[in-house]
């Protein structure tokens, strides 16, 4: 999906939302335990419930890595399920050597139809570019993340603002976006000066904290800019039958800030 | 696999070899395409030919997922072929917020019978813990990588120092390894007075450029703390028919320094 195509989704849809389908087995109503395949009973059923509501959908690795074959088919589904009026993430955190960095790619823009992977900075430009090669695909950069451990190193000497501005001379606005936690509001103008044009996905809004409204007012660049995710609190809305219904309004209810 | 037992191992065997199975579908025998599943064909020809003169196997999960379902049923057949004489690493350099690192850690740890996961520390603390919480399971954080892109922020302020410090809090050396790339030999000794009981994974033998001699020198903490891995240069010996014997030939060389 290019730059221009996601801003229409973002006008279209008056929203920056996207739902983490972030589908913990040990987490889901009990009456699809009896189906074949839980994962992709629970996100199809999300996924059809909120379609108009949200503008990307992002799914995180972990959880369906976790329940082995089972669930990396599951995921395989749900990729294929959403179609391409969505902008689909896999929040897979991923960064390695150059050639199997390319592998990664492969993995997730050939085998499955993702539009971007969140990379890890850590290893630095050969383990981010191969990603970057791919026509319309892209690099979600992790630069200051939700969690408290982004104190650790990635506040130390600035190292997530060195990120932001050495990834801008590997990739651009077209391909590169940055992972900028909604838990830190005070940074995010700050953070935005120094990539005007580039998108941030901003996760940790709802259980983690985060404030959409804040996020907005700080964060926005005029065009949109944003892509602004929430999980546990939409998906896990409710864990009765209704809970694709309670899903849809607790989307509504963060769409709406 | 606890660390005495992983030192028994290196004692025995008199090696400190690592087989990296990069087995990417690409550069496979040609022999084998006509397999049901090429893959863990491959594997089980190598790991039966060279069981005697390494003491781990590492598994890059990238070469897996990069053929989708089919490469993860083959992963989790070669880890589970592998059985209990060796360490087993997964080379999947996962790490996100505490909730999904501990998916992560399921993964690997519960749903395959891994003994070790590497991950990035750019999350820092509470995205590394969860798999430390898993008795007999390693970690093995990411410090100095063997890539060109280690120069980018892993070397800036001496950064994989402060990483290989302050996880030295969060674990210890019965729980915890570090990854320090053979591409720095210089760097080594400096390290292991940093981290002198705990083992280092060396990356970067071979078609990387590192030299063995040259880390068993610097590296060696005297009771071992070396897992030295080569991927290519062994499991890609040869590409006929003799795959296997060249394979184990390889090894016996890096093996034999």
């Amino acid at each position: 999906m290019t730059r221009s195509e996601l801003i229409s989704l973002i006008q279209e849809r008056k929203t920056f939302l996207c739902i983490g389908l972030d589908s913990d087995f040990d987490k889901l109503p009990a009456h699809l335990l009896k189906k074949s395949d839980p994962i992709f009973e629970f996100n199809k059923k999300i996924i059809d419930a909120t379609r108009d509501v949200c503008i990307a959908y992002k799914i995180n690795t972990a959880f369906y890595e976790a329940e082995g074959l089972k669930g990396w088919r599951a995921m395989e589904k749900t990729v294929n399920y959403i179609g391409d009026k969505h902008f689909k993430i896999a929040d897979a955190k991923r960064g390695d050597i150059g050639n199997t960095s390319r592998m990664y790619a492969k993995a997730f823009f050939e085998k499955l139809p993702f539009d971007a992977v969140t990379v890890a900075p850590y290893m630095g430009e050969d383990s981010v570019k191969p990603f970057l090669d791919f026509k319309g695909k892209w690099v979600i950069l992790l630069a200051l993340t939700s969690n408290k451990g982004s104190s650790d190193f990635q506040m130390e000497n600035d190292l997530y603002k060195r990120v932001i501005l050495k990834a801008q001379t590997w990739g651009n606005a077209d391909n590169l976006m940055f992972v900028v936690g909604a838990t830190h509001p005070e940074k995010l103008a700050e953070i935005r000066a120094l990539a005007k044009d580039y998108f941030f996905l901003v996760p940790g809004v709802g259980a983690q904290g985060g404030n959409a409204q804040q996020i907005i007012q700080y964060g926005s660049n005029g065009v949109g800019g944003l892509i602004i995710n929430s999980s546990r609190d939409i998906i896990f809305a409710s864990s009765g039958l209704d809970f694709a219904e309670k899903a849809r309004a607790a989307a509504l209810l963060v769409r709406n800030i």
